[in-house]
Parts: C-alpha cells; sequence; structure tokens
C-alpha cells in the first residue's frame, strides 16, 4: 500500500489522538488544546481556499515572528494545497518585495509590527482578521509527495536571494529522522526560540505535532521571557544559536528561574565550542549537543550525539556532528573522493538525502550546480576524525553566517559599492564571540578623495539593505591586496583582521 | 533529491557511524562489530551472486531460528537484489515444501535441526558452510523502493498459507515509524526472543541497526538463558508474546538475575491483561506496553503507551492501544464508518498504511479482498474507548492464535476430517492462560460407528501438521449445533466450552 508521505499527516494524527492535549502556548493568555489548533488550521484554509482564492500550487507568504498563527500556518497553506513561503523577518522591504515577486505569491499574511513590503496582491493583517476554527475538518488534498510544500529564501553566495523548494516527502522523512536520532517524544515541551521563517523551523512544527508534544510560543527573542517561559511550561528542549545562548548565559534570572526541566539544548547556525557547551550545560543542568544544518536540506544534517558505547566527551559533542538518520554526508575531495578520517584532510561537506530540496525556484542553472553529481554541495568546509564526526573548518566562500543568518559577501560589497568614495571593497567574516561572525569592510578610495568616516559608511549600508548586514568594521587602505590573478586577496584580509 | 527508500540504508549506517562497536552477540563465544556484521552480510551477498546464481528478485529462503546468520540475511539477500523469506521452523516439512514450491525460492539456508523440507534447488546447511567475511564491500543494488524486499507466509482464515509481500519502502518506514513511537534508541540492547522468521521480527532488525544499538541473538527460546543474558548483556527492551512472558515469570532465576537493565517489555501477539502486565512489571522493575499488527503490515500497527500528559494506567497499557507513527487505524462498522469512541460499539480494525504489505504473492483474488476499499481488514474485531485507545474484543473469523502463531481452523478441521470416524467437524479457539487461546475440536460420528479416542484424533493432526496446531481437546458431540443457514454455530460451540 503506497501513502503519500506529507507532513499533513502529523496534523491528522493530533488531530485524532491528542484532541484534549493542550498544544500550543503562547504569552500569558493562550492556551489552545491541538483540537482547537486543528479547526484553526482548518479555517486558514477555508479563508485561502474561499476568501483569498488561492489555489493549489500557488505559495501563501507569512511575515510574522513566531506567533501561533504561523504554526497554523505550516498545516493551514498544505492543508488548502498551497506551498507555505515563510519570510525572514529581519530583511528590509525591498529585500521582501524581491521574494514576494520571485515567487509570485498569491497572498501576503503579515505582522503590523514588521516593515510593509508593498504587497499589491491579497493581503491579511495579523490581529485585525483573523480565520478562527471552521466547523467542519477541511477536506485533505490529493497530495503527491513529489510536491512542493514550501518555499524559503536564502541568501546564497551571490547575494541574490534564492528560493529553495521543499516537499511534503522531504519535511515529512526530515520530521520523522530528525526527531528519532535526537530521541524527541511526546513529552517533549520545546519552546520555538528558532524562527518558523527559518529553514523550516529546523523540523520543530512537524514532529512534535505529530507525537503529541506542546510548543511553547515565542513571538519575540527575549532573555529574560525565554527564562520565564522555560520555568512555566516545563520546557524540556531549547534550540538555540549561539547567540542566543550567550545572551541567555548573561542574563541574570539564569540563576534564579528553575530550568530543570531542560533535558538537552540544542546549538546550531554556526560553530560552538566546548567552553560554550560547558557554559550551557551547566546553566540549564544538562547535556548540550550541536547540529547543522541549511535552508536547501530540510535542515538538520547533523547532530553531535555521543555514538552510543563511547563515553561522553564534550569535545565530540562541540563537533559538527555525525550525519541524521536518513542523510548521506560525505566531507569529498576535489575528485569526489572521500577524505580519509584523520582530522586534518580538508573537503567539502556533500550530502545525499531524501530531505534534500527539489532545487531553487526557477533557477535549473543555480540548481544544477547545488546538486553537482547527485550531492547536495554545502560549500562548507570540513575534517573528519577517526570517529566519523565531521568538523566544519571554513565557513563556505564568501558567505557570512551573522547570528544564524546568511549575508552574502558580494550583497554587502555591492552596497559600499555604490558610495562616491569608495573605489575597491572587499568585505569578510570577522570572528565574533556574540555573533560568531560579522561583515567587516575594507576600502580604498579614489586618487585625490578625502577618506569617508567608518559611520558614513556603515550608515550608507544600512539604508540600502537589512541592519544585520551593515559591517561592524570598516577599514580604509591605500589599496587591498591582491592574489597572483589580481583578484582581491580575502585570506590576506582576514588575516589582517586577526592581526588588528 | 530523491533517494530509494530501503532498509540497506540501516547497514550502510552501522558500516560507517558503528564499525567499532559490538552489534551483534550469540551465546558465549560470539560478538561481533558492526565491521564485522556488515563484511559478512557482504560476503553472504557474494555467495550467493556467485555461487548460488542468485538473481535479482529472486527469493531466498531462510530455515533457522534467531541465529546470527539470519539476521545477516536482513541485509546480505538485500544487497544481493533478492528477496528475504524466512520460513517458520515451526511448520511441518511439508508445510514448508508448499511454501519453497509456491514462492520458486531460488536457493534455501537451513538449519541442520531441523525438518528437512526435502527442497531440490541450490541449499546451504548452515554450520557446514559459511559465507565469512568479504574482501570488499558488496556494491549497493540498484534499489526501486516499491519493489519486494521481505516474503512472509501467513495462515489466513482460508488455512492455506499465503505470502505476505513487503516492499522496501513499507519496511524501511515501519523501522523507523516502530522506533519513533516507541522511543528507542543507539542505546539498546535487544533480546531477540521474537522470531526473526516471523512478521518481520516486529521490525527489530532494522532499527536497532541502522540506530546503532545491540543483538542479542536468541536461537530457541529458552526461560533461564533469556534471564542470564538480560543480566549478561544488560537487554534495556524485550518483546515477548504474553506465553513467553508466564514462561519467564514462573522461571526460579526471575528472583536471582539482575534484571534492572530492562527499560520496557513490550507484549504482543495475543492479548494481555492489566494482571500480566503488572505481573511482568514487578518482576522486570519497569512498564510493560502491548502491542498489535501483522504479517500483512510489517507488522506494527498499534502500541499502548501512555499519552503525554496523560497518567500512567496499567488498564489503559493492557489494552491493543493506539496506532504508531505512519499508520491510520480506523474501526470501522459494515458501511466503513468510523464507531463512535464509546468503548461499546463494536467493528473491524482496519488500517491504511504505508507499512502495509503489496500484496499476497500471486494472489491477486485474496489480495484484493484483504485490501478492499483501499484499507487492510485485519478481520479482528474492536471497540475504542473515549480516549481513541483500540480493545480487540474478538479473535478474526476462524483463526486461531496459540502462542503468537496463526492456527487457521479450517486448515485443523480438514485434517480431522479426512479421519474414516469423523462426521463433522469444527475447530474453535479456547482461551488458555499459557498460549493464549488453543485449539478445540468438535466432532460428530457417522452413524453405527464407534466413537475414537481424544487421543487418537490428536495424534491424527499431528501426523498431519505442525504439532502446534493439533487440538488440546476433542468432544464428541451426536449432532453439531447450526445456525439458520444450517452453518455449524461456532458460537455456541464457543459458549460451550466456557460453560464446559
Amino acid at each position: 500500500m503506497k501513502l503519500p508521505l506529507t507532513p499533513l499527516d502529523f496534523l491528522t494524527r493530533a488531530r485524532r489522538l491528542f484532541a484534549d492535549r493542550v498544544g500550543v502556548v503562547q504569552g500569558d493568555d493562550l492556551r489552545m488544546t491541538y483540537a482547537t489548533f486543528a479547526r484553526r488550521c482548518d479555517g486558514l484554509a477555508t479563508l485561502l481556499r474561499d476568501d483569498l482564492g488561492v489555489r493549489p500550487g500557488d505559495r501563501v507568504a507569512f511575515l510574522a515572528g513566531n506567533v501561533h498563527e504561523l504554526l497554523e500556518a505550516y498545516y493551514g497553506v498544505l492543508l488548502a494545497g498551497a506551498v507555505l513561503l515563510p519570510l525572514n523577518i529581519r530583511n528590509s522591504a525591498p529585500e521582501l518585495a524581491a521574494c514576494l515577486a520571485d515567487s509570485r505569491a498569491a497572498a501576503l499574511f503579515r505582522d503590523p509590527a514588521l516593515p510593509d513590503p508593498g504587497f499589491g496582491g491579497p493581503t491579511v493583517v495579523l490581529g485585525e482578521r483573523d480565520w478562527g476554527q471552521a466547523d467542519e475538518p477541511f477536506p485533505l488534498p490529493d497530495v503527491d509527495e513529489d510536491d512542493p510544500a514550501e518555499l524559503f529564501y536564502t541568501s546564497g553566495s551571490t547575494g541574490r536571494a534564492k528560493g529553495a523548494l521543499l516537499s511534503h516527502r522531504a519535511l515529512y522523512l526530515h520530521a520523522v529522522h530528525n526527531a528519532l536520532t535526537n530521541g524527541m517524544g511526546g513529552h517533549d515541551v520545546l519552546l520555538h526560540t528558532i524562527p518558523l521563517f527559518h529553514v523550516n523551523g529546523w523540523g520543530t512544527a512537524h514532529f512534535l505535532t505529530g507525537l503529541g508534544g506542546t510548543h511553547v510560543m515565542l513571538p519575540r527573542f527575549d532573555a529574560a521571557e525565554v527564562l520565564r517561559m522555560v520555568e512555566r511550561e516545563g520546557v524540556t528542549r531549547l534550540f538555540l544559536v549561539p547567540t542566543m545562548a550567550l545572551t541567555l548565559l548573561d542574563h541574570p534570572d539564569v540563576g534564579q528561574r528553575d530550568l530543570s526541566s531542560v533535558q538537552q539544548v540544542s546549538l546550531g547556525g554556526a560553530p560552538s565550542t566546548p567552553a560554550l557547551l560547558a557554559a550551557v550545560e551547566e546553566a540549564f543542568g544538562c547535556e548540550a549537543i550541536c547540529g547543522y544544518g541549511m535552508t536547501e536540506s530540510s535542515p538538520t544534517l547533523t547532530r553531535s550525539l555521543d555514538k552510543p558505547g563511547t563515553p561522553k566527551s564534550r569535545i565530540r559533542r562541540a563537533t559538527t556532528g555525525l550525519p541524521i538518520v536518513g542523510v548521506d554526508l560525505r566531507v569529498l575531495d576535489d575528485h569526489d573522493a572521500e577524505v580519509p578520517w584523520d582530522a586534518t584532510t580538508i573537503g567539502e561537506v556533500c550530502a545525499r538525502s531524501n530531505h534534500v530540496m527539489i532545487g531553487y525556484w526557477e533557477r535549473p542553472d543555480e540548481t544544477a550546480e547545488a546538486l553537482r553529481g547527485g550531492w547536495l554541495r554545502t560549500g562548507d568546509l570540513a575534517v573528519v576524525d577517526a570517529e566519523g564526526y565531521v568538523t566544519i573548518v571554513d565557513r563556505r566562500r564568501d558567505l557570512i553566517v551573522s547570528g544564524g543568518e546568511n549575508i552574502a559577501s558580494v550583497e554587502v560589497e555591492a552596497a559600499l559599492a555604490t558610495h562616491p568614495a569608495v573605489r575597491e571593497v572587499a568585505v569578510v567574516g570577522l570572528a565574533d564571540e556574540r555573533w560568531g561572525e560579522v561583515p567587516a569592510a575594507f576600502v580604498s578610495v579614489p586618487d585625490g578623495m578625502p577618506p569617508p568616516t567608518e559611520e558614513e559608511l556603515i550608515e550608507w549600508v544600512r539604508a540600502r539593505l537589512a541592519r544585520f548586514k551593515a559591517p561592524k568594521v570598516v577599514r580604509v587602505l591605500d589599496e587591498l591586496p591582491k592574489g597572483g590573478t589580481g583578484k582581491i586577496d580575502k585570506l590576506a584580509l582576514r588575516a589582517r583582521l586577526v592581526e588588528g
């Protein structure tokens, strides 16, 4: 018997088996059973079909933080047969407008507190219009498991955001494999610290619903609120980027709140260190592990769990980890041969998995390049130790990852290059304790022109791109260093940053 | 990216990630790492291809208890592109010969201590010829996930054994879903009490390998040996049919051995009672749950785990349970409508799932009947309580389940009917504390003939069928009771047994 693999099964399961269970909590006033949650998903699907004219296959955009409406969209949009397009709330209005135009979105749901991308199509402003609960379950759509279900825009190294298209099958299998590898179950209470608009919310929207666990929504990351909710709701799992972990560790409430319910903290989005893991483990009184993934793979590729039968090791748990169930991950050399497991030889992290995207939305050339030879080419460089644990040693070329967000250096460079006092420009990542990396810019000035101030150039970028993409440091040089072919030598610039 | 779902992934994972881990233990002398296990699977595949001439799609039969060779066959046969056909060692030689003929098996591997089915094709006698480790990994076959991977013969109610054909996709998803629902992981040490030749070994061969857990082989069920191995290997999970549980509870060693490693006992194959669960929980100092399934669904359909957020309840855990992830299980009335969840209204247990068989091997009519309307019709009758827990209230029509083995009453009837002193015959299930059910026969005698003795009739059946199929009780009546249509009224006969 062959039935389509679809995340909608998780909703059906929650609706049937966990109807009376409080499945979704938000703030002090909202506690929703799965029966109510499912009926609200039905209500959203009805609104899409009957009022907004959304047809199967259409893209439906959401611009919101981690509110229950976005969690509902993970199911309601799919019930209507449409494709969910969660937008990154940290993007600027022009960047958002570009995603909406590129995807030809059929409708937009937006939080009025966020920048208005000026969308011309049907728009629902959250808080002003609510879909409520449907009287009847919305009929399940006729799903082909290979059809797209979600679309996420990601800044590739070109700086032009591309939409990664994920199928029902990919999302279903990712959720099941991720939960299985990490031992997650219906007893788990998960605080949504990681944006649901990001890389499929690390799969949390799916597996937790299907297993009957509890979602605690967190509309905006706030350390005091995180610690309060952990205590109040008995949160068992925390997914954090290192930046969030550092913010929590610095907060005075960390010693005041009862955090004993937390059983695991999972760190991802940027490399961690054994020292950070130790600090997290002490603060939360539980084990911390790392994970790694990317939008193109739904996203989880690895988790740094200790292997069964091996002694606990924080050094191991601070690595990038081992592939999760359902992922064949290999570090390949230039001839696509696996590098030796010697903790020394560097290769590119590549993955084969059902979790990998269908492709980039309407970008066949970039898709072919990303999936060359049947492997997802992550662009990340790594070594493998004798036990098979992968450790990333260099960010993918020309991509800066800051607080879990991708920043294409070329995009920042293009913005700076429009300044009249900039002749040459290069942007590289500067290691930062809090953000992982921040952009740092080097510029040279046309002959005879007075050099612009650091503040002036930072402001120039802020006016053109999302704020987090602006460089934190700008240095003016007489001339930028070049390699043999005349290309700007970014390695030399990075070295100069480290020295300085 | 779309890759075939296949249990071979579990072997690849164990080979790559858990190479040094002791994966398979048997008796006092055998401790195999996953590296060795994988190379032995390669060796078996090489033997099949090079020496036995097995071609992709061929059926390869195994006649053995829970020995490491059969566990290797779960992967080695699939590596060779063939279909694994594990035979039931409790069957008689003619029954085995019928399965081999019906499936047109290409090769047979057999334990010389078991009945020789007189197979004419290539045969490997275990212990006399060993495949050893291959020097090189066997190349992964080009699998279509919908292709068959395993074939299990099962006594349907017709008495003619039918082969249930299970696909790579079904077996893969069953393993993942089963482990996820039940929270099993790489830390688990599992003692193979349940025959691997039975209903896919409840999926244990697959998920445990992929997660890097430890298999403890048990060639033959023996209570003292079970308890010894639990203590020695630190077994964490026990899968038992109630008959096995009772045997263990009765054994004097139960109070002598350290059984504290056991974290869960899972009972299946026959209904349990809260009293049995209580006795098991006390003896093993852990939680006991029930499960339910059938060959046609890979097999697990339900587990009686307490729902998250509900108080622990042994009464609930003694029910048939809730569907596992990936199974849509409903109790349907005669019009295929779901019965109310009132713990009273009886319907037939039906299931839709990717775990359900492709169909019966070369039996299109019986396949169509079993999968009528897109549901697997289990033939089991059940009620559903207000929380959705299913409880089976009657065995499927004319099928007796004794010690976890199916016995078709018509088959026993046919054997008895060949006796010259039997005029009418009916066989029904008699409740039995140890075996769940045992066959009980009612016969009438041709006019003027002296009635045969009970022992004579039991011996008559034993000479013709597997020993466990022989009735434990035979009653001679003047005439068997009939219903309105003249059919023998088995309900009346069952009632008579209960009175007696």
